[in-house]
């Protein structure tokens, strides 16, 4: 009885988006920014009730013993309201994917063919913990004249339910329909599978989160799934690397924020530079607080952990990395395509060479060669707005932002033409 | 215990396809046009070994008193292999896609950027009847650098055998891996049931056929699956439509091959013109052989039968269209968001401002004005070959060629850039 009502409500909000998405495909870039411009200035003014929602989540979590981690990821203050207004004043900036020709011919019977881009319709958004995500995805959904719809973590529901309500009343006020921004109703998991079965109803599905929501999406959902982030990334050190250079992006990649998804994960050396490499990266990464878990070569070290293949298969998303020495490029791009979650893999190296044959042969998302892993990022790429960074091949690819929101639809132009 | 073990020979044949997609992946285009060339020629060369095969499967079609119409297109003739054969040297001759820049520029910070194009990886084909699926779908894939696993239907299984054997020994020879095209083996639902299954083996299922396979492969598959085909196909004659272009438009689009998803399955004409259009159109239809299932305006014409909703809903591929008058544009809009399967919807009218709000209106893969809805099509469409046609939104929508069997990376080369 329980499933069927929530199962019911989660249709009943399906469907207004999916009326709210037909208006919204047809709104002008002016009337969408109008609306984002009128969204932030909401979220300022009426920081008050979202900032007393939220210390209801975190008062919340503070009882159910939640890891004080978590419970700073849940908490908002007035800089973090400002930063959510930001950012939808930066989409409100972006230019409007919509409408954009991306590929446009005149046949040779004379009709005109032209591809443009569409928005996708109805995206389903199921995420953990932080409420920003809330306005961020609110944001680029709207600006890329799609509707959404909203499934945060029980943990956030007092503020994803005031964010929410804040960014309806100003969309509304502006004449965009309130329904283009919608929270999913109920409690617990029937909500979040009533939505993976709407097919027809939305079009796709994006889970932001662990590696757990993500294989429960996938396996559950008929609704199309954009797969996002869980990031194993790599850092191979060539025998051609420049070892200074080398050193300072493996301690960035490491160490420069550890619970993000293109935070470096393993260590890659080879052979020929390990005698010199190891003693200056050892060190250096322990005295950043990183634990080694490491090969046999590596736990010659002190306070190396001796690593599992679970070490290499981590993504730790802590102040952990694994480490191997490998005897050739070969075998680290072999290593690279067992342990690799396909999101960031880089090279250290000076040869044009190795560049060259590591970035054909390594299948991720993003390749770097001499880069911080945590370049993959959809901001430091200049897309302005990132809703994730897919780890999968169909559709979208990397950092996700306006672009990766939009479908296309073909427009045929002719003069009676019959075949 | 039978399960298991065609599972397990699934497992296999995608494990296998992995690994010569990876080599398939660096193949230059020489490599890959060598190997189209060699397959054509062989296709040829050893027509005699298919078509013997064919026979078994056709004379098995007959015996199990299988449709004419069915059996046709399970037949094989000399003209069909030398087809196949020029259809293979059709693809050698289209441009790689493989690493082509899809976008690039150099960052603020000097990192350089660039999203390539890269072979989806292993792509699964499941299909009915026609054998010619079999080696247009070899060939498109091994251009775009896919392995690719077939899985045909089993009254075509000699046939596909054969095909397959000729093309894998054409391949090695010139130095491609043979797994590159490989046949899922087994019999019965079990084997395509393990291929929807092997998430993490198979990037992408392309189901080719009717909506009752398009439809079980996106219920069962864990595998991101390209739905295409079904094409409900409507014809709007609008009050401004020029009567004579609108009746040749709406024969051609019903008449001039009626099997296919692209013809016409639905006229809708606007009151105005009714009491014109209809007196030409109707006897037109009927004259050709076309059973017009009608609303009530078109009901009081001779031998024209009463429409229910089913018959508005209809994909026929058969010499039936249903038709209604519609009061307006925005009705006859409303009307097509209703029933369309969004493949290709067409609108007849000299009015600018009909045909804009029209293809803006209808969600529709391809959105046709004053053209026969025949024309969507990947040849038609210059795309130079077609592994069908999406009728859903993401990654690839309306006719997909070689370029929608392709995915992106991220190339980013710095130098020692750390954030």
């Amino acid at each position: 009885m329980t499933q069927l009502t929530s199962s019911d409500g989660v249709l009943e909000v399906a469907r207004r988006a999916r009326t709210a998405a037909t208006e919204l495909a047809l709104a002008t870039r002016a009337a969408k920014d109008g609306a984002l411009i009128a969204m932030a200035r909401a979220l300022r003014e009426q920081s008050a009730e979202i900032l007393e929602a939220n210390t209801i989540d975190v008062e919340a979590a503070r009882a159910a013993q939640i890891p004080a981690g978590v419970v700073d990821r849940l908490r908002l203050d007035e800089d973090r309201v400002v930063a959510m207004a930001d950012g939808l004043l930066e989409v409100a900036a972006l230019a409007d994917p919509v409408g954009e020709v991306v590929r446009g011919s005149t046949l040779a019977n004379g009709l005109e063919l032209r591809q443009i881009r569409v928005p996708l319709g109805v995206v389903g958004i199921i995420y953990e913990a932080r409420p920003n995500v809330t306005a961020d995805a609110a944001g680029i959904c709207l600006k890329s004249g799609n509707a959404v719809l909203l499934r945060g973590s029980s943990s956030a529901r007092h503020s994803n339910t005031a964010i929410v309500s804040v960014l309806r009343r100003a969309a509304v006020a502006t004449g965009i329909s309130e329904d283009a921004v919608q929270l999913v109703p109920g409690d617990g998991y029937e909500p979040a599978k009533a939505l993976m079965r709407a097919r027809g109803l939305v079009d796709v599905l994006i889970p932001r989160g662990g590696a757990g929501l993500i294989r429960s999406v996938v396996e559950e959902s008929t609704v199309p799934v954009i797969e996002t982030g869980v990031g194993n990334c790599h850092l191979y050190v060539d025998a051609d690397a420049d070892l200074d250079q080398a050193l300072a992006v493996v301690l960035n990649s490491k160490t420069q924020r550890t619970s993000v998804c293109n935070a470096g994960e393993s260590l890659l050396v080879h052979e020929q530079v390990a005698g010199t490499f190891l003693p200056m990266v050892v060190p250096a990464l322990q005295a950043a607080g990183v634990t080694i878990h490491g090969d046999e070569v590596f736990a010659k070290y002190d306070a190396v952990v001796p690593a599992t293949a679970e070490d290499y298969a981590a993504e730790y998303l802590s102040l952990d990395i694994s480490a191997a020495v490998v005897p050739s490029l070969d075998s680290a791009i072999a290593h690279i395509r067992t342990y690799s979650s396909s999101h960031t893999d880089a090279i250290l190296t000076r040869s044009q060479e190795a560049a060259r044959r590591f970035t054909a042969a390594v299948d991720s998302a993003a390749v770097l060669v001499n880069a911080s892993t945590r370049f993959t990022d959809g901001a430091e790429f200049g897309f302005g707005a990132e809703i994730g960074i897919s780890t999968q091949k169909l559709h979208a690819r990397g950092p996700m932002g306006l672009l990766e929101m939009t479908s296309t639809k073909y427009l045929v132009t002719g003069d009676g033409h019959v075949r």
